[in-house]
């Protein structure tokens, strides 16, 4: 078998998480590292959760390298009314076994896919800092980048009226990577909102008997509350995960070929993904953007990779 | 019974003629004049067009006066796409038995606000450069208008991914309006697109017998055409009748109290919508927005109208 | 003798007071109106300074209307720190002996362009906010516009780094003027500032024996004393009058013709103009820039008006 | 003596290729790298450039890293009608006796910051790609920078009406640097259109009999070629050769403290300098921005060390 070559470009933060919990289950991803990025929470919390989860799924072997701290340009913002001051508030999870690699997160980027023989896939579920900058210092590695299937935008906001946060909090970035010429699968809300934690799911977590499933489980219930609290939704959308549900099971998926374009300059809109799902805008299709999820083939995806640990 | 005075300032347009067609039937409104604009068509023919529907439901009576050709400081784009040549393809319509006021439309707001005894509700339905230039040139006016009550807007676009062809067309003038403190309620696109003339409304509409209903049924016709051809909706939204059936059915009609702002300032957004929905931008309610039509009720409401003719 | 046929458009201010005292002193041009604006201060106290003006130099007959109170879209500022509380700060004039003329500014513009037999100069001194609304309301006068002569804007700012008043404080009217086609004559801060009115000047005027000199020595001195503390200048700067002086003699002034673009959508820079000395941008020639003044010229033309009075 | 640590982070160009002439004379400086940018030319012309310059100096020791090939986000642009097809067009030199240091320029400037006992000053004369790259990469860096003397900006522009080119080319990276709190000084046009290459300063190097002074000669008169031809100047500004000249003599300049802004999203001001010579934006200085040059002390200085060659 084939393996999907990965690097996972994070804020870890409670999908994120699940995310890699997710992709670490799967035979057909290897994971090349693991970078983590300032959003979410700040990048010495990320980094550190990021580790975290690292052993949890008894995987102390992928590199993980702590990258930007910040915004290309603008001021840093964190959610800690999402993910709780630690950003992965819930659960206890140990101190990690080990440091990170001591390579920038762009870095780390740039060596792997110039050292991979295969295309590699890069999954970023935080701002995209990171990406930005190893499209600057390293515009070649476009070559060796087989696609970004990242999680960001939609055709609504939630950080501001039009705005999803992980766009939001570094707006430049993310044009570079949307103007970068290369493949971008977006989960943006559209689709990231249709899978719910509800109580349903995490009863069905619940009943699986590992430790991994548990801090699922404790993730979830966290997610939920803050989800409840800020935005009156019944169980918390697990945004990140789709991305690596989308590079296992793409058939779970509907998606449309469209044109996406980041706004940077507006007054209010700064952040704002202009999805141009009517083909208005005469501009070239750049990006796949999700629009349907097959939410129960998605749940069981995600129950089955939580069995096996 | 208390009439409610209002002026109709609108660029017919399919949706503003059934607007007009609405209004004119119901005995709670008195229209105090139809102020035209530059929008769906140029002003030559959106007045005409205006001129020809008073005709149409025997009020040669109200006054219509010729506003804005232009936008503020953009330049004009019209609709021609959706709404034909003309403004109002479709039906045959005879040539208006008068000539407009000779007034400007937003001197004719002026003036009449001021006149009126009681506070009068505007209702645009077009892009929002006459009511802007009414403010502007006389602010006082807002101690005598009850309600502006728009169609326009909404948390997604049709003439750009985020952006509704009546704010797009004139964002200043937009802005104008949202940021004066007068009391606001949005019919957007969100509540709009709920009011599709189907086949099934078109045939209730074809079963009346008379000539006001025979026009409607093949303005129907036409805008479904379009709207089919352009957006691959089956039916068209009769977007502007929903702010004359706000007027006189309020129950028809969830609304939430949001904040609405304009973008005008940015690269790609220029007439974007922020509806804070979620009371994320911390900014002050100054709209109440159209969230769910009664449809049954609305389409109801029509038809008795057009039976009355 | 063939007269020139002006409006001036103003918001007096002590330079546009000290235009309006020039002009009414020369034969070659017919002063249609003075129309006002809020800008140097309110509207109701720069109407005020009009008439009051117009009583000083005996022209009670001269056409006075009330114009825009705010501008098109943006929070009206005044500038008190310049002019004073009255916005003509410094002499005692007497109240005036009537009122304005009931006549909205951008509608006397509006109907006296339309009514002339020869085309129309404007001399706008203020923001653009009436030039804008005229345009807008009534395209069409466009035909019958000579030229606009106008002050604002330059190389470099005064109310910004970037940015002058006149334009910053209404950048969306003023980007309507420039934008509109019309022959533009703009005497920006780089030529403006070339017009001071120094201690020398000061004492010639003071030596004229009569009312009106009188007047403008006091309006000087208290000019001078706020551009003294405001921008550490020796002798203010009499911006406005330059429009005067370039309409009765234009052999005074060396101009280049030029593209000047109005920034509306910037962070920082709204307001500013672009004016494109050397060619770089590739945009089309709209405007006649003064660049330099013949000063003694200048002083010579206003003294000798001065003695007329 | 004490000696200044220098990183030079340029475009050469021929102001550049000067600028490193005159540091690499003058024992108060020890340059501990120069690294390269996109900007006067692509980034494989402008670090061949360096490295050829380095040899002409006899310092084939210095560190010579290429770093970014394009802006964080715009598209990249370059000046051939300035400085020719090569960035360094008049002279012949010879092919660079090494190749550079296969280290990111970013990455060098980040590595030589920290290592140094000292603080480091960084003298940037193209566009900031590099600098906000390491601060954003390395915030940590900034705690061991003594000061940023950087060529760019002003009040007035070049490459539009309000920008110059180093700022235009990479506004994003520009306000990166102006906002990052480290100590700035600006040597903007206002002060680099003062150290003008004139015929006279031409004819005082060609008289000096060594091959780096043939070299500068040569270089000059190229440089003034092009001024000419764009700009209709009497000789080349050397802009860049100022912040050397400011390390080692800031006697000879006059600066004012004030704030500067970058403006990045205009329509038509992107990359402007908003330079707040008079106070009059509230903005918190953070810059030393040049006015006035000692124009014969500094040529003094320029020609004396070329004679040391």
């Amino acid at each position: 078998m084939t393996t999907r070559k990965i690097i996972m470009d994070c804020d870890p933060g409670h999908d994120d998480a699940i995310a890699i919990i997710l992709a670490a289950a799967r035979p057909e991803l290897e994971i090349l590292a693991i970078t983590t990025v300032s959003g979410n929470a700040e990048i010495e919390k990320t980094t550190m959760n990021a580790l975290k989860v690292c052993d949890l799924v008894s995987r102390p072997d992928v590199v993980v390298s702590k990258g930007a701290s910040e915004p290309l340009i603008r001021i840093r913002e964190t959610a800690p009314g999402i993910h709780g001051d630690s950003g992965l508030d819930g659960p206890e999870l140990p101190e990690p076994s080990r440091s990170w690699s001591g390579e920038h997160g762009a870095d780390t980027i740039i060596r792997l896919v110039k050292e991979s023989k295969e295309p590699v896939t890069i999954l970023p579920t935080g701002p995209l800092t990171n990406i930005a900058l190893a499209l600057t210092k390293a515009p070649e590695i476009k070559d060796n980048i087989e696609e970004i299937v990242l999680m960001g935008g939609g055709t609504f906001g939630n950080w501001t009226p039009t705005a999803e946060f992980n766009i939001w909090a570094d707006p430049e970035a993310a044009k570079k990577v949307f103007d970068s010429g290369l493949p971008i699968v977006v989960m943006g809300l559209d689709i990231t909102h249709q899978a719910l934690a509800t109580k349903e799911v995490i009863d069905q977590v619940n009943q699986i008997d590992n430790n991994v499933a548990k801090i699922v489980g404790e993730l979830l219930v966290f997610f939920a509350s803050t989800y409840k609290e800020m935005f009156d939704f019944d169980g918390a959308p697990v945004h990140d995960v789709l991305t690596v549900a989308y590079c296992v099971a793409p058939e779970l998926f509907k998606t449309k070929d469209v044109n996406v374009t980041v706004e940077t300059k507006g007054e209010f809109t700064a952040g704002t993904t202009l999805v141009d799902l009517h083909g208005v805008t005469g501009r070239e299709v750049n990006a796949k953007f999700g629009l349907e999820l097959d939410v129960e083939g998605f749940w069981k995806l995600m129950i089955e990779a939580l069995k096996k640990y």
